[in-house]
Protein backbone atom coordinates (compact mmCIF):
# COMPACT_ATOMS: atom_id res chain seq x y z
CA UNK A 1 0.00 0.00 0.00
CA UNK A 2 2.47 2.24 0.81
CA UNK A 3 4.77 4.34 3.20
CA UNK A 4 2.67 6.94 4.41
CA UNK A 5 2.27 9.47 7.70
CA UNK A 6 -1.15 10.70 6.99
CA UNK A 7 -1.40 13.66 9.72
CA UNK A 8 -4.40 15.68 10.86
CA UNK A 9 -2.62 18.86 11.46
CA UNK A 10 0.84 20.10 10.13
CA UNK A 11 1.18 21.83 13.67
CA UNK A 12 -0.57 21.62 16.92
CA UNK A 13 -1.49 24.24 19.45
CA UNK A 14 1.52 25.73 20.96
CA UNK A 15 3.77 24.52 18.98
CA UNK A 16 6.05 25.20 15.18
CA UNK A 17 5.68 23.84 11.74
CA UNK A 18 6.01 20.08 11.78
CA UNK A 19 7.99 20.17 15.07
CA UNK A 20 5.67 17.50 17.00
CA UNK A 21 6.12 15.16 14.38
CA UNK A 22 10.10 15.30 13.63
CA UNK A 23 10.93 12.21 15.31
CA UNK A 24 7.63 9.86 13.45
CA UNK A 25 9.60 12.31 9.92
CA UNK A 26 12.73 11.34 10.87
CA UNK A 27 12.02 7.60 10.55
CA UNK A 28 9.40 8.02 7.23
CA UNK A 29 12.08 9.66 5.46
CA UNK A 30 15.35 7.31 6.73
CA UNK A 31 15.97 7.14 3.43
CA UNK A 32 16.35 10.19 2.43
CA UNK A 33 17.54 13.57 2.36
CA UNK A 34 15.62 15.23 -0.44
CA UNK A 35 11.88 15.97 -0.23
CA UNK A 36 9.56 17.14 -2.80
CA UNK A 37 7.19 19.22 -1.57
CA UNK A 38 3.37 19.66 -3.46
CA UNK A 39 2.10 23.56 -2.35
CA UNK A 40 -1.04 23.90 -4.32
CA UNK A 41 -3.16 23.52 -1.58
CA UNK A 42 -2.28 26.92 -1.07
CA UNK A 43 -3.23 28.02 2.99
CA UNK A 44 -4.65 31.28 3.42
CA UNK A 45 -4.19 31.56 -0.88
CA UNK A 46 -0.11 32.43 -0.18
CA UNK A 47 1.75 31.40 -3.10
CA UNK A 48 3.89 28.04 -4.14
CA UNK A 49 6.94 30.07 -3.11
CA UNK A 50 6.20 31.17 0.25
CA UNK A 51 4.82 27.73 0.93
CA UNK A 52 7.41 25.82 0.34
CA UNK A 53 9.50 28.20 2.18
CA UNK A 54 7.87 27.87 5.45
CA UNK A 55 8.02 23.56 5.12
CA UNK A 56 11.39 23.90 3.48
CA UNK A 57 12.66 25.09 6.89
CA UNK A 58 10.96 22.79 8.67
CA UNK A 59 12.96 20.28 7.20
CA UNK A 60 16.30 21.92 7.14
CA UNK A 61 15.68 21.56 10.51
CA UNK A 62 15.97 17.58 10.19
CA UNK A 63 18.82 17.79 7.65
CA UNK A 64 17.09 17.54 4.93
CA UNK A 65 16.77 20.01 1.69
CA UNK A 66 13.09 20.28 0.05
CA UNK A 67 11.90 21.49 -3.21
CA UNK A 68 8.92 22.93 -4.73
CA UNK A 69 7.33 20.69 -7.23
CA UNK A 70 6.37 23.52 -8.89
CA UNK A 71 9.86 24.63 -9.62
CA UNK A 72 10.57 21.89 -11.89
CA UNK A 73 10.55 21.88 -15.56
CA UNK A 74 8.74 18.91 -15.79
CA UNK A 75 6.90 18.09 -12.34
CA UNK A 76 5.38 14.68 -13.99
CA UNK A 77 9.02 13.51 -13.79
CA UNK A 78 9.80 15.51 -10.60
CA UNK A 79 6.94 12.64 -8.83
CA UNK A 80 7.84 9.85 -10.81
CA UNK A 81 12.08 10.47 -9.53
CA UNK A 82 10.99 11.51 -6.32
CA UNK A 83 12.57 10.03 -3.08
CA UNK A 84 10.27 11.25 -0.55
CA UNK A 85 6.84 13.33 -1.43
CA UNK A 86 5.09 15.69 1.40
CA UNK A 87 1.58 17.45 0.56
CA UNK A 88 1.06 20.40 2.63
CA UNK A 89 -2.25 21.61 3.77
CA UNK A 90 -4.56 24.35 2.61
CA UNK A 91 -7.80 24.22 0.56
CA UNK A 92 -8.51 20.65 -0.71
CA UNK A 93 -10.37 22.06 -3.28
CA UNK A 94 -7.75 23.72 -4.50
CA UNK A 95 -5.26 21.77 -3.92
CA UNK A 96 -6.93 18.99 -6.21
CA UNK A 97 -8.13 21.34 -9.02
CA UNK A 98 -4.07 21.34 -9.01
CA UNK A 99 -3.15 17.75 -9.19
CA UNK A 100 -5.94 17.47 -11.91
CA UNK A 101 -5.37 20.35 -14.27
CA UNK A 102 -1.17 19.59 -13.84
CA UNK A 103 -2.03 15.76 -14.26
CA UNK A 104 -0.58 14.49 -11.31
CA UNK A 105 -3.25 12.56 -9.52
CA UNK A 106 -2.38 9.08 -10.85
CA UNK A 107 1.44 9.55 -10.82
CA UNK A 108 1.44 10.86 -7.53
CA UNK A 109 -0.64 7.75 -6.43
CA UNK A 110 1.73 5.20 -8.60
CA UNK A 111 4.68 6.79 -7.00
CA UNK A 112 2.95 6.47 -3.46
CA UNK A 113 2.05 2.84 -4.08
CA UNK A 114 5.33 2.00 -5.39
CA UNK A 115 6.50 2.75 -2.16
CA UNK A 116 7.88 6.50 -2.29
CA UNK A 117 7.62 7.59 1.41
CA UNK A 118 4.89 10.25 1.53
CA UNK A 119 3.86 12.78 4.15
CA UNK A 120 0.44 14.54 4.12
CA UNK A 121 -0.87 17.11 6.74
CA UNK A 122 -4.34 17.97 6.97
CA UNK A 123 -5.56 18.07 3.44
CA UNK A 124 -2.61 16.71 1.92
CA UNK A 125 -4.01 13.73 4.14
CA UNK A 126 -7.02 14.24 2.91
CA UNK A 127 -6.41 13.36 -0.49
CA UNK A 128 -4.53 10.32 0.59
CA UNK A 129 -8.39 8.74 1.06
CA UNK A 130 -10.60 8.13 -2.09
CA UNK A 131 -12.10 11.28 -2.31
CA UNK A 132 -12.09 14.80 -0.40
CA UNK A 133 -15.36 14.20 0.09
CA UNK A 134 -14.99 14.71 4.10
CA UNK A 135 -13.39 17.31 3.60
CA UNK A 136 -13.51 19.98 6.05
CA UNK A 137 -12.68 22.93 3.26
CA UNK A 138 -14.69 25.53 1.61
CA UNK A 139 -15.53 24.57 -1.74
CA UNK A 140 -13.53 28.28 -3.17
CA UNK A 141 -12.72 26.46 -6.61
CA UNK A 142 -14.74 23.50 -8.62
CA UNK A 143 -12.60 20.73 -9.65
CA UNK A 144 -12.82 18.06 -12.11
CA UNK A 145 -13.58 15.46 -9.54
CA UNK A 146 -13.72 14.82 -5.84
CA UNK A 147 -11.79 11.89 -6.28
CA UNK A 148 -7.98 11.15 -4.85
CA UNK A 149 -5.12 8.74 -4.55
CA UNK A 150 -7.44 6.08 -2.65
CA UNK A 151 -4.09 4.60 -0.70
CA UNK A 152 -6.33 4.16 2.48
CA UNK A 153 -9.13 2.33 1.77
CA UNK A 154 -11.26 5.06 4.06
CA UNK A 155 -12.05 8.46 4.20
CA UNK A 156 -9.77 10.96 6.30
CA UNK A 157 -11.33 13.54 8.28
CA UNK A 158 -8.71 16.11 9.63
CA UNK A 159 -8.80 18.57 12.68
CA UNK A 160 -11.64 16.00 13.71
CA UNK A 161 -13.23 18.49 16.34
CA UNK A 162 -16.28 16.88 19.09
CA UNK A 163 -18.97 18.49 19.34
CA UNK A 164 -19.26 21.32 21.75
CA UNK A 165 -21.97 20.26 24.43
CA UNK A 166 -21.98 24.67 25.50
CA UNK A 167 -22.61 25.64 21.70
CA UNK A 168 -25.69 27.68 20.83
CA UNK A 169 -24.93 27.48 17.47
CA UNK A 170 -26.87 25.52 15.45
CA UNK A 171 -24.93 24.82 12.55
CA UNK A 172 -24.08 21.06 12.06
CA UNK A 173 -21.45 19.19 13.55
CA UNK A 174 -18.83 17.47 12.89
CA UNK A 175 -20.67 14.01 13.70
CA UNK A 176 -23.33 15.35 12.37
CA UNK A 177 -21.82 16.02 9.09
CA UNK A 178 -20.23 12.60 8.41
CA UNK A 179 -23.59 11.05 8.98
CA UNK A 180 -24.69 12.68 6.34
CA UNK A 181 -21.99 11.69 4.15
CA UNK A 182 -23.06 7.96 5.18
CA UNK A 183 -26.63 8.79 3.63
CA UNK A 184 -24.21 9.04 0.53
CA UNK A 185 -21.35 7.18 0.47
CA UNK A 186 -20.61 3.67 1.93
CA UNK A 187 -16.84 4.54 3.20
CA UNK A 188 -15.66 4.32 6.58
CA UNK A 189 -14.45 7.63 7.88
CA UNK A 190 -11.85 8.19 10.26
CA UNK A 191 -12.20 11.51 12.57
CA UNK A 192 -8.40 11.96 13.21
CA UNK A 193 -7.92 14.83 15.90
CA UNK A 194 -5.09 17.20 15.75
CA UNK A 195 -2.29 15.13 17.19
CA UNK A 196 -3.00 12.03 16.05
CA UNK A 197 -1.86 10.75 12.44
CA UNK A 198 -1.98 7.28 10.49
CA UNK A 199 0.72 5.13 9.40
CA UNK A 200 0.93 3.11 6.39
CA UNK A 201 4.00 0.76 6.20
CA UNK A 202 3.17 -1.50 3.45
CA UNK A 203 -0.18 -3.35 4.02
CA UNK A 204 -0.40 -1.96 7.63
CA UNK A 205 -2.26 0.67 8.74
CA UNK A 206 -1.90 2.12 12.12
CA UNK A 207 -3.26 5.12 14.32
CA UNK A 208 -0.34 6.69 15.61
CA UNK A 209 0.74 10.09 17.57
CA UNK A 210 0.18 11.55 21.31
CA UNK A 211 -2.14 8.81 22.90
CA UNK A 212 -4.79 10.28 21.30
CA UNK A 213 -7.66 8.31 20.33
CA UNK A 214 -9.54 8.69 16.85
CA UNK A 215 -13.16 8.31 15.97
CA UNK A 216 -13.96 6.46 13.17
CA UNK A 217 -17.48 5.72 11.72
CA UNK A 218 -18.82 3.37 9.55
CA UNK A 219 -22.32 3.44 7.37
CA UNK A 220 -25.11 2.16 9.84
CA UNK A 221 -23.15 1.50 12.94
CA UNK A 222 -22.29 3.88 16.07
CA UNK A 223 -19.40 5.64 15.82
CA UNK A 224 -16.57 4.55 18.03
CA UNK A 225 -13.13 5.68 19.46
CA UNK A 226 -9.76 3.69 18.85
CA UNK A 227 -6.86 4.27 20.63
CA UNK A 228 -3.30 5.28 19.67
CA UNK A 229 -1.37 1.60 17.85
CA UNK A 230 -4.73 0.19 16.67
CA UNK A 231 -4.11 -1.56 13.87
CA UNK A 232 -6.79 -0.28 10.95
CA UNK A 233 -5.94 -2.53 7.94
CA UNK A 234 -9.40 -3.87 7.09
CA UNK A 235 -10.99 -0.20 7.52
CA UNK A 236 -13.13 0.55 4.53
CA UNK B 1 -34.46 41.41 -8.95
CA UNK B 2 -37.36 39.23 -6.74
CA UNK B 3 -39.26 39.10 -3.35
CA UNK B 4 -37.46 37.01 -1.37
CA UNK B 5 -36.38 36.34 2.57
CA UNK B 6 -32.67 34.77 2.93
CA UNK B 7 -32.25 33.56 6.41
CA UNK B 8 -28.84 32.52 7.66
CA UNK B 9 -30.99 29.77 9.77
CA UNK B 10 -34.09 28.16 10.36
CA UNK B 11 -33.78 27.75 14.14
CA UNK B 12 -32.33 30.17 16.17
CA UNK B 13 -31.03 28.92 19.85
CA UNK B 14 -33.67 27.92 21.86
CA UNK B 15 -36.44 28.68 19.53
CA UNK B 16 -38.70 26.02 17.12
CA UNK B 17 -38.24 25.50 13.38
CA UNK B 18 -39.11 29.13 11.55
CA UNK B 19 -40.54 30.63 14.75
CA UNK B 20 -38.10 33.63 14.76
CA UNK B 21 -39.29 34.64 11.11
CA UNK B 22 -43.15 34.15 11.70
CA UNK B 23 -43.58 37.47 11.10
CA UNK B 24 -41.57 38.36 8.42
CA UNK B 25 -42.97 35.30 6.54
CA UNK B 26 -46.50 36.54 7.02
CA UNK B 27 -45.23 39.35 5.60
CA UNK B 28 -43.22 37.53 2.53
CA UNK B 29 -45.87 35.29 1.92
CA UNK B 30 -48.92 37.66 2.20
CA UNK B 31 -50.53 37.13 -0.92
CA UNK B 32 -50.65 33.16 -1.57
CA UNK B 33 -51.43 30.25 1.21
CA UNK B 34 -50.08 27.99 -1.04
CA UNK B 35 -46.05 26.86 -0.50
CA UNK B 36 -44.06 24.85 -2.43
CA UNK B 37 -41.56 23.46 -0.55
CA UNK B 38 -37.76 22.31 -1.80
CA UNK B 39 -36.71 19.14 0.67
CA UNK B 40 -33.80 18.58 -1.69
CA UNK B 41 -30.72 19.58 0.93
CA UNK B 42 -32.01 16.61 3.14
CA UNK B 43 -30.29 17.54 6.49
CA UNK B 44 -28.71 14.68 8.42
CA UNK B 45 -30.04 12.87 5.37
CA UNK B 46 -33.53 12.68 6.56
CA UNK B 47 -35.95 11.96 3.64
CA UNK B 48 -37.77 14.09 1.43
CA UNK B 49 -41.47 13.37 2.75
CA UNK B 50 -39.86 13.44 6.49
CA UNK B 51 -38.57 17.21 5.73
CA UNK B 52 -41.47 18.38 4.13
CA UNK B 53 -43.72 17.54 7.63
CA UNK B 54 -41.36 19.35 9.20
CA UNK B 55 -41.67 22.20 7.28
CA UNK B 56 -45.56 21.90 6.64
CA UNK B 57 -45.91 22.00 10.62
CA UNK B 58 -44.48 25.39 10.91
CA UNK B 59 -46.82 26.83 7.50
CA UNK B 60 -49.89 25.12 9.35
CA UNK B 61 -49.09 27.55 12.43
CA UNK B 62 -48.98 29.80 9.84
CA UNK B 63 -52.75 29.34 7.97
CA UNK B 64 -50.59 28.13 4.96
CA UNK B 65 -50.42 25.36 2.99
CA UNK B 66 -47.05 23.52 2.34
CA UNK B 67 -46.30 20.70 -0.50
CA UNK B 68 -42.82 18.82 -1.38
CA UNK B 69 -41.82 19.10 -4.94
CA UNK B 70 -40.94 16.20 -5.02
CA UNK B 71 -44.88 14.84 -4.38
CA UNK B 72 -45.87 16.73 -8.02
CA UNK B 73 -46.26 14.26 -11.28
CA UNK B 74 -44.36 17.35 -12.82
CA UNK B 75 -41.69 19.85 -10.35
CA UNK B 76 -40.98 21.55 -13.04
CA UNK B 77 -44.92 23.20 -13.70
CA UNK B 78 -45.45 23.15 -10.10
CA UNK B 79 -42.09 25.44 -9.96
CA UNK B 80 -43.25 27.47 -13.20
CA UNK B 81 -47.28 27.71 -10.89
CA UNK B 82 -45.90 28.25 -7.79
CA UNK B 83 -47.35 30.97 -5.72
CA UNK B 84 -44.71 30.80 -2.90
CA UNK B 85 -41.65 28.83 -2.57
CA UNK B 86 -39.46 27.62 0.29
CA UNK B 87 -35.82 25.84 -0.25
CA UNK B 88 -35.29 24.39 3.32
CA UNK B 89 -31.20 24.00 4.32
CA UNK B 90 -29.23 20.75 4.78
CA UNK B 91 -26.56 19.76 3.01
CA UNK B 92 -25.82 22.65 -0.09
CA UNK B 93 -24.32 20.13 -2.12
CA UNK B 94 -26.99 17.82 -1.84
CA UNK B 95 -29.64 20.45 -2.71
CA UNK B 96 -27.53 21.52 -5.98
CA UNK B 97 -26.81 18.11 -6.95
CA UNK B 98 -30.69 17.56 -7.05
CA UNK B 99 -31.62 20.74 -8.33
CA UNK B 100 -29.69 19.70 -11.60
CA UNK B 101 -30.54 16.33 -11.99
CA UNK B 102 -33.86 17.76 -11.93
CA UNK B 103 -33.32 20.27 -14.27
CA UNK B 104 -34.47 22.77 -11.77
CA UNK B 105 -31.73 25.54 -11.27
CA UNK B 106 -32.57 27.55 -14.52
CA UNK B 107 -37.05 27.59 -13.88
CA UNK B 108 -36.25 28.11 -10.31
CA UNK B 109 -34.00 31.01 -10.97
CA UNK B 110 -36.89 32.49 -14.08
CA UNK B 111 -39.89 31.94 -11.01
CA UNK B 112 -38.01 33.76 -8.32
CA UNK B 113 -37.10 36.76 -10.83
CA UNK B 114 -40.70 36.92 -12.51
CA UNK B 115 -41.27 37.72 -8.45
CA UNK B 116 -42.67 34.46 -7.14
CA UNK B 117 -41.76 35.05 -3.28
CA UNK B 118 -38.76 32.53 -2.08
CA UNK B 119 -37.82 31.74 1.11
CA UNK B 120 -34.53 30.08 1.69
CA UNK B 121 -33.06 29.33 5.10
CA UNK B 122 -29.13 28.08 5.35
CA UNK B 123 -28.46 26.21 2.03
CA UNK B 124 -31.78 27.47 0.74
CA UNK B 125 -30.29 30.96 1.21
CA UNK B 126 -26.58 29.91 -0.03
CA UNK B 127 -28.28 29.06 -3.57
CA UNK B 128 -29.37 32.41 -3.72
CA UNK B 129 -26.22 33.64 -4.65
CA UNK B 130 -24.18 33.28 -7.74
CA UNK B 131 -22.50 29.94 -6.08
CA UNK B 132 -21.97 27.57 -2.97
CA UNK B 133 -18.36 28.40 -3.44
CA UNK B 134 -18.97 29.90 0.41
CA UNK B 135 -20.89 26.80 1.69
CA UNK B 136 -19.97 25.62 5.04
CA UNK B 137 -20.97 22.16 4.09
CA UNK B 138 -19.18 18.90 3.59
CA UNK B 139 -19.17 17.91 0.09
CA UNK B 140 -20.65 14.63 0.13
CA UNK B 141 -21.61 14.43 -2.84
CA UNK B 142 -20.47 15.82 -6.33
CA UNK B 143 -22.68 18.18 -8.14
CA UNK B 144 -21.84 19.14 -11.90
CA UNK B 145 -21.64 22.77 -10.82
CA UNK B 146 -21.10 25.19 -8.40
CA UNK B 147 -22.95 27.42 -9.92
CA UNK B 148 -26.35 28.87 -8.59
CA UNK B 149 -29.50 31.11 -8.99
CA UNK B 150 -27.25 34.37 -8.73
CA UNK B 151 -31.10 36.29 -7.61
CA UNK B 152 -28.23 38.07 -5.44
CA UNK B 153 -25.09 39.57 -7.20
CA UNK B 154 -23.18 38.36 -3.89
CA UNK B 155 -22.17 35.22 -2.26
CA UNK B 156 -23.71 34.35 0.92
CA UNK B 157 -22.54 32.74 4.07
CA UNK B 158 -25.21 30.98 6.06
CA UNK B 159 -24.67 30.62 9.85
CA UNK B 160 -21.58 32.82 9.81
CA UNK B 161 -19.13 32.43 12.80
CA UNK B 162 -16.92 34.68 14.77
CA UNK B 163 -13.83 33.33 15.34
CA UNK B 164 -13.12 31.91 19.04
CA UNK B 165 -10.02 33.52 20.55
CA UNK B 166 -10.06 31.35 23.40
CA UNK B 167 -9.58 28.06 20.68
CA UNK B 168 -6.69 25.80 20.21
CA UNK B 169 -7.89 24.57 16.96
CA UNK B 170 -5.73 24.39 14.26
CA UNK B 171 -8.43 24.16 11.41
CA UNK B 172 -9.17 27.30 9.35
CA UNK B 173 -11.90 30.20 11.04
CA UNK B 174 -14.38 31.15 8.87
CA UNK B 175 -12.46 34.39 8.07
CA UNK B 176 -9.65 32.71 6.82
CA UNK B 177 -11.58 30.40 4.89
CA UNK B 178 -13.76 33.25 3.42
CA UNK B 179 -10.38 35.05 2.56
CA UNK B 180 -8.82 32.20 1.05
CA UNK B 181 -12.12 32.29 -1.50
CA UNK B 182 -11.05 36.05 -2.52
CA UNK B 183 -7.92 34.71 -3.55
CA UNK B 184 -9.53 33.29 -6.27
CA UNK B 185 -12.78 34.53 -6.83
CA UNK B 186 -13.97 38.14 -6.95
CA UNK B 187 -17.52 38.50 -5.50
CA UNK B 188 -18.49 40.32 -2.25
CA UNK B 189 -19.36 37.55 0.39
CA UNK B 190 -21.97 38.25 3.15
CA UNK B 191 -21.38 36.69 6.58
CA UNK B 192 -24.73 36.01 7.97
CA UNK B 193 -25.16 35.81 11.76
CA UNK B 194 -28.12 33.26 13.34
CA UNK B 195 -30.96 35.64 13.68
CA UNK B 196 -30.43 37.67 10.06
CA UNK B 197 -32.04 37.83 6.72
CA UNK B 198 -31.21 39.48 3.38
CA UNK B 199 -34.34 40.57 2.05
CA UNK B 200 -34.84 41.26 -1.46
CA UNK B 201 -38.00 43.16 -2.69
CA UNK B 202 -37.87 44.19 -6.04
CA UNK B 203 -34.62 46.06 -6.96
CA UNK B 204 -33.65 46.82 -2.96
CA UNK B 205 -31.67 44.36 -0.80
CA UNK B 206 -31.47 44.71 2.52
CA UNK B 207 -30.10 43.22 6.28
CA UNK B 208 -32.62 42.59 8.33
CA UNK B 209 -33.20 40.90 11.40
CA UNK B 210 -32.37 40.67 15.53
CA UNK B 211 -30.36 44.08 15.18
CA UNK B 212 -27.52 41.77 14.70
CA UNK B 213 -25.20 42.90 12.47
CA UNK B 214 -23.92 41.02 9.19
CA UNK B 215 -20.22 41.19 8.35
CA UNK B 216 -19.13 42.03 4.82
CA UNK B 217 -15.88 40.63 2.54
CA UNK B 218 -14.75 42.05 -0.36
CA UNK B 219 -11.93 41.56 -2.30
CA UNK B 220 -8.56 43.39 -1.36
CA UNK B 221 -10.56 45.49 1.97
CA UNK B 222 -10.44 45.05 4.88
CA UNK B 223 -13.64 43.36 6.47
CA UNK B 224 -16.68 45.38 7.71
CA UNK B 225 -19.56 45.11 10.06
CA UNK B 226 -22.96 46.30 8.64
CA UNK B 227 -26.04 47.00 10.97
CA UNK B 228 -29.63 45.61 10.30
CA UNK B 229 -31.92 47.73 7.65
CA UNK B 230 -28.48 48.49 5.66
CA UNK B 231 -29.46 49.00 2.30
CA UNK B 232 -26.90 46.09 0.84
CA UNK B 233 -28.20 46.93 -2.81
CA UNK B 234 -24.63 47.72 -5.01
CA UNK B 235 -22.79 45.06 -3.06
CA UNK B 236 -21.34 42.36 -5.68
Amino acid sequence: MGNCLLASTSTIYGGTYLEYLSDALKDLFKDTDEIIFIPYARPSGISHDAYTSIAEAAFVKMGKTLRGIHSFENPLEAIKNAKGIFTGGGNSFVLVSELYAQNLMQPLQEAIRKGTPYLGTSAGSNIAGPSIRTSNDMPIVYPPSFATLAIVPFNINPHYLDPDPTSKHKGETRETRIKEFHKFNDLAVIGLREGSWVRVQDEQITLEGSNLTARIFEKDKMPYEIAATTILTGLK
